[in-house]
């Protein structure tokens, strides 16, 4: 069936239900399900800690007998594999009744891949897929695993408006405001993982753990970029290059400093740049990201596409994804 | 009689035309005036090329006989002083009719410092003064030079994502897109002289003038800051301090490097900054803005309040003008 509007309104709304499940889905990617009869939403789900439920389980459990007839729409294709922790999801909703499923994103694990469309459409449901920019973001981390081998990383930068991030001499509390902070608490509290330089380490000492009520406990795993050992409670990181060896993490938060910044970028090894800025001048300061290796400016254009800006208190917050030209 | 909304909105259109005059009507300031009968406007104007007519006297002009029982806003107190080039404002207001006159700012120049509006009401015209801060802006490198006895400073940049303006080996071709390249021009012919540092001068030998269809009449005087001799068509600064002999100079466009921005800064000297921002990341490069000095964060915060953020192609443009709390 061909794709249409309407399909997209609710994809969309499934995508911020998935968010819910970001990370603690893990190892399972974070998936939204949402059931529609008659332009009612009768059930919903996303997947749950430690990846069980499934959201097109809870969605089913939900909606019960109001399933039947109704259009289940789903951001990745349901799973076609049995697993030791309950039937596939493809199973689930063959034997649902549901009229239509419609799906974001094929599933790239070869468990699946297609095999979960292929076995509900055997049912006789009707199955659309319509991909959209809203429902990949919704699974970046897990589809950059799937396809590239690696996590999906965010490289963090808070600067001045001369793009500094401390003082000459090192300080840097504090450039941004209390609202920017806290916003990266909540940031912190969707990555499996998170990166500093072993500079920024030795001289900042910082926890990196999430300080807002309720998330205490959603703390990412610590890494260093070192290729040294690591310090009691940190992971070390010979390499940028080496996150294709970061199993189970799908979401890579760098903080900096400059130079684990520069390594990033210059290994082309960043997929969204968030830069908070406060209304500061420093001059002189240390600058935010250090030597890349550009040597022609014209080739730094297009790489970069503004996803969102917003206020937070008197600083901005820039949310920048890499252009598709530019995918490694 | 006590200030009202509908004043505030004739008073801001005033403004919006005297910056028509802006910065042709040296050594005059740009003033604007709206005659409105029966809230139907019926004359208006603003000060013209060489600061004659003045915008009061063009008003009148343009209104006859309907300023009879009209009501003037202006957006500088009518001058009380004839001059070779003609009767004064106030005068020329005292035998025209009108019912009202609406001010926005008294003239700090002693020869007018409310004799202009006591010349009016004199004639039985009510006068209300009413400060606007968009009215106040309009005027802002006049008021600087009565006020402050200098001019109005812009500091613009033009940068990357990470606040350099250039690479490592001074290449700055182009950073921003064509946009912010034409509003950069589109700037300049509002300004009255334009400064950059030595090295600047040395390194990039800037024209500095104004490339934009029926503007390129308009390109502001030359200055360069330095000890040393100007070179041909340039004239020298020897230090920001010495704006203040800046003659009928009311606006001045700080077009950098880093060490000139730095030295406006440091001498707290920048009532302006206007960042062009492209969305690249350089790494390593120029800094935007040398030492200013700055050895404690916290006084870097509070001095810089955003008054305009927008698009330009693909790049941002935002305004800071300086916090009162912060005015030299």
């Amino acid at each position: 069936m061909p794709p249409n509007k309407g399909d997209a309104r609710w994809l969309e709304a499934a995508a911020r239900l998935a968010a819910r499940g970001r990370p603690v889905s893990r190892p399972n990617p974070a998936v939204g399900a949402i059931i529609v009869r008659d332009g009612v939403v009768v059930g919903r789900g996303w997947t749950r800690a430690g990846g069980r439920p499934h959201a097109e389980a809870e969605a089913l459990a939900a909606a019960g007998e109001q399933a039947r007839g109704a259009t289940l729409y789903v951001t990745l294709e349901p799973c076609a594999h049995q697993s030791p922790r309950g039937p596939s999801c493809a199973s689930l909703i063959a034997g649902s009744g549901l009229a239509a499923v419609v799906v974001g994103v094929q599933d790239p694990d070869s468990r699946t891949a297609g095999q979960g469309i292929a076995r509900i459409e055997q049912a006789g449901i009707a199955v659309r897929v319509q991909p959209l920019p809203v429902v990949e973001a919704s699974l970046a981390g897990y589809l950059m695993q799937r396809r590239h081998g690696r996590p999906h990383v965010t490289l963090k930068l808070a600067t001045s408006l001369d793009g500094c991030i401390a003082l000459a001499d090192g300080t840097s509390r504090w450039i941004t405001g209390e609202a920017a902070r806290a916003h990266v608490h909540a940031m912190r509290a969707r990555y499996d993982a998170i990166l500093v330089g072993g500079g920024t380490m030795r001289a900042d000492a910082p926890r990196l753990d999430v300080r807002l009520e309720g998330l205490t406990d959603r703390s990412p795993d610590r890494w260093v970029l070192t290729r040294g050992a690591a310090p009691d409670g940190w992971r070390a990181l010979p390499t940028p290059q080496a996150i294709a060896t970061m199993d189970q993490v799908q979401y890579l938060y760098v903080e900096g400093g400059a130079q684990t910044a520069a390594a990033f970028l210059a290994a082309d090894l960043v997929d969204r740049l968030m830069l908070y800025r406060a209304p500061i001048v420093i001059g002189a300061g240390r600058a935010a990201i250090g030597d890349i290796g550009l040597v022609d400016l014209g080739t730094a254009h297009g790489r970069w596409r503004l996803q969102d800006r917003r206020t937070l208190g008197s600083d901005l917050l820039e949310d920048y994804e890499r252009t598709p030209c530019s995918q490694a």
